[in-house]
């Protein structure tokens, strides 16, 4: 008789988004005609249209495909060089990253989850509270957590308390933990790591021979030159930190797929036996055996981005996220609102007004604004108090938001 | 200390297609004139372009994402309802699949493998020898094996023999299997499966309350209308079955990527306390956590092989391939080698010459002949003494491999 894997049982039902979904039908349907004008600052997914670099060379790309001589099957599981050495050559400039440590993937959801297999299951893992949530559900379905208690929290995890004290940025802990995944510029916070603070996260990790899964999926939208953009531009990443980087956010990539993770070829680990093992030789035999390379056309077009004309259509499109993110920062404080994030993160992090929680903060968002925001404590029960509202939105959408916000308050 | 996951250790360090490789280089050195006529019959990579009818779709998909009215993009997980919806309708025309049982992805392989994320790891594991690697390394991989022996062979697998007398299908086992591998038409060995064989499977299955996971990848190959081309077609499959399926083979796409897999709503197993869940419900929610769907142009680009156009450029292309097959196949019987495969499936698969080996086999042709081909053995023990030729060619190497067959037994 087949047996299931019942780690899934314990994952809370996918509550976030469907519980949002539901209360926005629920007040839709009882208000028809105010619903229509409801305006959806929740998920964080680009709006803008793909930049006209990329989709030439994507559309070149199935030209290609067209024509025997140039037509390409399966290609390499790690991406294609052209791509891999457009990375490290523009993504990593100034910083030491070689080709054949980028690993090309069809996204960075997707990375973040499949790095667990290459880890043992007896590893401590450490995740901030708040949090993106598939950290946490890929570690529970992993087996490597209890039961959730009330408040979300899974029995095994180690939660890194994230709060307006230390900037949303975890203090070191006390405790020796193996695995620790760290997002900056955060998703939901919109909070940046300081130099110091990496620095003082990858003595850490030297400390205790342990990993730092890095999620600079949000790299780009740094505005302040002294905050890094990627965890090797601290001495000694190298040694303890995998990073994870997309196309989705700069490039508009969020619906064409393709990220890519950086395994640094002198990351090792100790078997049981002590065998030194590198990691880089375990991540390129799981890429080989569980996955089949990004499609061709898209690595074109992910490799166009790097040209001067993508790099100027990315600058473009930052620019205009990060001109909503400073709108509708303003337009929170100047209804009296305390605002974090924002200035270099396509995401504005909000404290509630004063008598309500996150879920308080939706509702008076739906039915007086019919604004959807995200409620904190989706992410995590640090999350409560806060809510976050995505600059990923049309500018005419946006300084919708802002009017109404600042009748909302009025 | 970080701890890594050893079963990784286990594995065979990727010996197949590195040793062909090796041995390929090894004599191209030594024999740099000779070398520049070598023709690969290896790998199981299609030749032909991309049908015409994707490649504007695809293109077309690609100008969606250009402008603000029809950018896209995070899609649904599962794949868009137009290309579940003509999956459903098109691949499924008889059989009872509905729309929503169809999962999206972007490979066969990533779904073969990524299954066992939903199952226990106590379950027994039923694999054919000769088998498509795969199958056992992810088992490896995730620890439902111990090490693998001289041969090959992983301890703890339960190997279903497959040879001449049973037609390279096996019979039902006397033990209570838990999950079984099977593939048909069969790579390595071009074998298909009659309704007979597979009702018994069904059977067996119902019986034990086991799993089929059923790779039809290559259904588009088979010629002979007794031969089912899904393990739907058999009564009680929904019960016990999952499916996949590819536009690798038949669309062309092994560097586009897309694929699907189907997971019937019927399909259910019991925890350990007996509660019963459905296998679509753990599913849907590993896909969701761990994928972010397939991107958007390559999907339109899939929908577009189920036009009356795409339909028929699929029909010349599988025409084609199995017109290689036959030319391969009557140039290998004509020399008085023993051929299976090669009727419903574009994979040809030959008796070793007298004497000889796999690897004989595959020296004989590499020195002699100058086409490198599959050596059986590289599937298993159970290939040893065949070795397989792939009919994914251009025509006119197709016809000069024979040409050479002809002159090396003669």
């Amino acid at each position: 008789m087949i047996s299931i894997n019942e780690n899934f049982l314990k994952l809370q039902a996918g509550y976030l988004f469907p519980e949002i979904a539901r209360r926005v039908n629920l007040y839709s349907s009882a208000n028809a005609d105010a619903a229509k004008s409801l305006i959806r600052c929740g998920i964080g997914d680009v709006t803008e249209p793909l930049p006209l670099t990329a989709r030439e060379a994507f559309k070149a790309g199935v030209d290609e495909l067209g024509s025997s001589e140039t037509f390409r099957g399966y290609g390499p599981e790690q991406g294609y060089d052209f791509l891999r050495e457009a990375i490290a050559e523009h993504a990593y400039a100034g910083v030491e990253v070689s080709a054949d440590e980028v690993f090309v993937s069809d996204g960075s959801k997707c990375d973040t989850s499949n790095i667990l297999d290459i880890f043992g299951h007896d590893n401590k893992i450490g995740i901030t509270d708040p949090v993106y949530p598939v950290y946490v559900d890929t570690n529970v379905m992993a087996g490597h957590t209890g039961d959730a208690d009330e408040s979300g929290s899974y029995e095994g995890l180690y939660y890194l308390e994230c709060n307006k004290d230390n900037g949303f940025v975890p203090s070191i802990p006390d405790e020796a933990l193996d695995i620790i995944y760290l997002c900056y510029p955060n998703n939901p916070t919109g909070a940046v790591a300081t130099r110091e603070q990496l620095e003082a996260w990858v003595a850490y990790a030297l400390k205790h021979k342990a990993i730092l899964l890095y999620d600079a999926a949000y790299e780009a939208f740094i505005q302040d030159d002294s905050v890094p953009h990627s965890i090797y531009e601290i001495e000694g990443a190298r040694d303890c930190a995998i990073e994870f980087r997309s196309f989705s956010k700069n490039g508009g990539f969020t619906g064409v797929r393709c990220a890519y993770t950086i395994v640094p070829k002198t990351l090792t680990a100790k078997t049981s036996a002590g065998e030194e093992v590198t990691l880089h030789s375990l991540w390129q035999r799981r890429q080989s055996t569980k996955f089949n390379g990004v499609s061709y056309p898209v690595q074109k077009a992910a490799a166009a981005l790097f040209t001067p004309e993508g790099k100027a259509e990315i600058g473009a499109l930052i620019a205009n996220y990060m001109e909503n993110a400073q709108l509708l920062s303003d337009a929170c404080k100047a209804v009296g609102l305390t605002v974090y994030g924002g200035e270099n993160a396509p995401y504005v992090w909000i404290a509630c007004p004063e008598g309500l929680d996150s879920w308080g903060a939706f509702d008076l968002f739906l039915e007086k604004a019919q604004v959807v925001i995200t409620p904190g404590s989706g992410f995590g029960k640090g999350g409560e108090g806060y809510f976050r509202i995505s600059a990923f939105n049309s500018r005419s959408n946006v300084e919708e938001v802002c009017k109404r916000i600042t009748n909302l308050f009025n």
